[in-house]
């Protein structure tokens, strides 16, 4: 059995980089368990159960520990990093489920996933005012203190709202672009790959802090013929929660 | 025959984008001749070819022609923009030199481009320094007034410099890691792709835009353990002017 470890929240579980990974269990049909951990923890249980750092804190130097991270039984290996596990599971489980990093295609997936990151910057405002709500305590505590400077956030409003929302609205119509002349729904056609995982995973992040029924999300599913409700349309049969 | 409009330097010939193009062109091994064309001069020469538009102006409307732009003799074909010129001689020259668009790599070749773009932003004061001088007049004057606004600006000195070097830096420090893994030299391994002519494009644009034997294009070839000065080396081969 896989086990991942993810953030708990108290509305959809999961937070927006661990959807990757849920994603890719899914996709590849991999039955797997979740094991929560706080964001206080992370470290402390990567350490523990011999996960490697995926970046280094602000500092430089100071290893920098994150989920996703998984732990599969039946290899005894521990992986973290979203990229790193897609190719984990590619390699250990070939014949289940798409390809999500096709031969080659490593950097250009890492360009479209960091492409994505950027394009959905607009909507952070959103997701810090909401995070510290959806999320138990000692991760909202520790959200607020390192990640918001100790200072709880208002919902964006009036024109800086708006600004947030066009702006956020043109970077998706950019990817969107990308799309042209695509035979299929997919970044790479008929098959989804990991690039797919980071777009859902974002969108997916993004409508449980908008909120399914509000304005914004609608608008979010709206724009570019409809691509992104659609997106996770296609996506939810791997949405389970094992 | 297979003609490339391009525009016309003082020194070594050729845009930031039309490069793509060239090192396209070289790649297959295809021979092509080369038509000066005066950046105002563009969209006149591209009605007159038949040449789609590549986007929209500024207003969002009117349509916007820019170089490269090919017409290959043997098809009749006219092409626009640098990813459908790939796809055309990918299409049309199957078997000459590498794929440059693999099967369903086309949004991840875009996203890695558009990185591109993003990574070498911090350089464009330089570029916009010495872009006046080392073109014809008739673009230079165009140049000027339309992208920038009508003043010349001065090379960035000093804290300025600093500043938009460490960023350039940091950038393609970002682009570095996502070759981490990677068997060949290029975006996708042992063969060269359309992302590998989009950076050697601004590799190269860099280079002469800051002189070969500047202080600054030498810190740009040596970062990253060499990676951006190798890669114009490997490329060597495919810079020629036919």
């Amino acid at each position: 059995m896989i086990t991942l470890y993810d953030l708990p929240t108290k509305t959809v579980p999961g937070t927006m980089i661990t959807w990757r990974t849920r994603y890719a269990l899914n996709l590849k049909n991999l039955p797997f368990q979740v094991v929560d951990v706080e964001l206080p923890d992370v470290e402390a249980l990567a350490k523990k159960i011999g996960a490697a750092p995926t970046s280094t804190k602000s500092d430089g130097v100071s290893p920098f520990y994150t989920i996703p991270i998984i732990q599969d039984d039946s290899t005894g290996a521990v992986v973290s990093d979203s990229i790193d596990i897609a190719a984990y599971l590619d390699k250990t489980y070939p014949s289940s489920g798409p390809v999500l990093i096709p031969t080659g295609t490593k950097a250009l997936q890492l360009a479209f996933s960091s492409a994505v990151v950027d394009a959905f910057a607009p909507f952070r405002p959103f997701f810090a005012h909401n995070m510290t709500k959806k999320v138990n305590d000692a991760t909202a505590a520790y959200f607020l203190r390192v990640r918001l400077g100790g200072v709880a956030k208002d919902a964006p409003e009036g024109e800086e709202r708006e600004k947030l929302l066009t702006s956020a609205k043109q970077n998706l119509g950019k990817i969107n672009k990308w799309f042209e002349g695509s035979e299929g729904d997919f970044v790479m056609g008929n098959e989804p790959c990991f690039a797919d995982t980071a777009i859902c995973a974002f969108l997916q992040f993004t409508r449980t802090m908008l909120g399914e029924e509000s304005e914004e999300w609608k608008d979010v599913a709206s724009w570019d013929d409809g691509r992104w409700g659609k997106y996770l349309e296609i996506f939810k049969p791997y949405e389970k929660l094992l």
